[in-house]
């Protein structure tokens, strides 16, 4: 496991069985990893629980192996059954200050913030970092409310802990949003929809790191 | 809390929001404890996870007040944020053991079998209590397979912890039920269905006792 401290949030890719397709969750993860991505966030939206549980430990193999975080969405209770190094949790989840005092500061805790007021709030109840967005329009995500980057930059320097952007967020902006100064960008269909999983992420992190 | 050993499986209220309809999820329950419920559980399958969190933390405000174990269905996370007094998880859900790994024996854990293999592992790998079932068609779960009321007998005498019949009982078949020698009847539209909550728990506990 990653220490909290050392974590590399630059590119953050979060699944979506959706935007695979036929191909194989765990695989494309893997080559996507191989490419480039420093954190994995698993995100399952209409599973059962032990379907969800059998892919995070699937996953975890994988995750481990290459050193990378893996990070649960929502689901705190398949965090725990997998050892997973965090969770990450949105506005209609489980209160952080809830989990919190079940996990006390043993997992990573990523809050997802739509406003300045969320992220600030974030902040003050112990997240280790937050998740701001949505940047873009998206199709893997169409509740969303849309941010600028000047939301993104007032947020940044407001709060301490690591950003990371997220929401339609591809190789054709992730340039500009990482411009704000935050920590990384949450990739899902610009890694995860793409042919080559791996060389799109090769792609975007080449960006990112110019 | 109850402790595990005092637990009255007699008459275990299973929630279902579905066969509410306008009513209150909570007040129901309220009644149904009042008409003699001996144990709840939240069973919650189409809200988030802070939709769930919030009905639970009003339910066990209720069974709290009456002394009334409050059991959640499938989400450990939910159990643990509200401090319930246990889980119910079938065969979709987390698998016993690994919830074991976490909870220890701080919480009482029931098991979902509809077989005798899977009641004996349930038994095996500690779980304190299982739902055995259906014994009848239901409405409320729809891919669920029977069981005569001699299988249930033939399981009743394999298994030394308490037993609950689950699914299509009602004040019609209850008795027959527990002519089997299990411990409890669990019960959803027999008592939430019903107009009068409590009255119709009244009258299932009182056919149960006789």
């Amino acid at each position: 496991m990653s220490t909290k401290k050392s974590i590399d949030y630059k590119l953050y890719l979060v699944t979506d069985r959706n935007v695979l397709g036929n191909r194989d969750l765990i695989q494309s993860v893997e080559e996507a990893i191989q490419g480039g991505a420093t954190v994995v966030q698993l995100r399952e939206k209409n599973c059962s629980s032990l379907d969800f549980y059998n892919l995070a430990i699937k996953l975890k193999k994988v995750t481990s192996k290459y050193g990378v975080p893996l990070i649960i969405n929502d689901r705190l209770d398949i965090a725990l059954a997998v050892k997973a190094d965090g969770l990450h949790i949105g506005q209609e989840d489980l209160p952080l200050t809830v989990v919190k005092t079940i996990v006390g500061d043993d997992m990573i805790i990523g809050v997802s913030a739509n406003t300045l007021e969320e992220a600030l709030l974030a902040e003050k109840q112990g997240a280790d970092y937050v998740g701001i967005g949505a940047v873009y329009p998206t199709d893997t995500k169409l509740d969303a409310d849309y941010l600028t980057l000047d939301d993104l930059r007032s947020i940044r320097k407001a709060i301490s802990i690591p950003i990371v952007g997220i929401g339609g967020i591809n190789e054709k902006n992730a340039v500009e949003v990482m411009g704000t100064n935050i920590e990384g960008v949450a990739i899902v269909s610009a890694i995860l929809g793409k042919q080559d999983v791996k060389q799109a992420a090769q792609e975007l992190l080449r960006k990112i790191n110019n």
